[in-house]
């Protein structure tokens, strides 16, 4: 299953580091790529670039205009994570696992089209809190558990993870 | 298991989405209580005791000076996220249930002595991302997907889990 996350609606003034979050996230746990809707913001992408540079894998960043486009040309399921939508923990067993996956994510306003297009509309728990935390335990429950060990290849930096302490190996 | 969240070295003027995020989302997951150090921050404090008041729960955010005392009247045992620490999924099994548990999370820069304090530093994978994605996956896995689940007393406002769109009850 290959995983796209479409996050919508950013904010180059106010949203930066909210949406350099979600990219790096869903990176670190296995999703494939993302792109971002909103204002062009070519700093973000560029920031979530250079960690792959550094920390390897083919995780890709870029930025559409219309999420309206990502939407049409998606062949696969389509996933909204919103906290309105149905427990995740009921419904993450429909997901198919042999199609690809959009997970779409807002966004002050979500258009309500996205909730007409999304194959399901899930919530990480039904209360307030961030998309950054939506797409964690979202791709760590569709992805039962795996993906939080996923090793990187072409990583010129790489942590040994330690008792106490900080240990990089710079290749 | 109650557990406390200490979030280190917020900066008003950075940090406020950030640090919300993190409150609203141990809250949503199940923690019992988030402590600031850092630049106190009336308007972060306020924006989480809003959610309790219209969302339910008990869940308390306050503000501290210093994370030294934070930790040294601490009963229980200690956990840092760190993504230099030891993988989650090996560790988390070691942490008992029946003690009281302070996560610490950073900020930018972490002093030494916080990795020398925890029972445990433990990463939520070893690659760069998010201290709100951290929190939120170790949440779930420490509370083994149940608080993903909770019911939040007192609430004024609660979603009703829709397959497609909104519905709020407001008591």
């Amino acid at each position: 299953m290959k995983v796209t996350v479409l996050r919508l609606g950013h904010r180059a003034g106010r949203d930066p580091r909210i949406s350099t979050h979600c990219g790096l996230v869903v990176r670190a746990l296995g999703a494939d790529e993302i792109i971002y809707t909103g204002e062009k913001d070519q700093g973000l992408i560029d920031s979530i670039e250079k960690v792959r540079e550094n920390w390897g894998g083919n995780f890709k960043a870029s930025y559409e205009k219309s999420w309206k486009t990502v939407v049409k040309n998606w062949k696969g399921k389509i996933v909204h994570l919103t906290m309105y939508g149905m427990p995740v923990q009921d419904v993450v067993k429909e997901i198919p696992e042999d199609e690809d996956l959009l997970v779409i994510v807002g966004g002050e306003k979500v258009p309500f089209e996205v909730y007409e297009k999304a194959d399901w509309n899930i919530g990480v728990t039904n209360q307030p809190h961030s998309e950054i935390a939506a797409l964690a335990v979202f791709l760590d429950r569709i992805f039962k558990g795996k993906t939080i060990s996923k090793k990187f290849p072409n990583a010129t930096k790489e942590v040994v993870p330690q008792k106490c302490g900080k240990k990089i190996i710079e290749k």
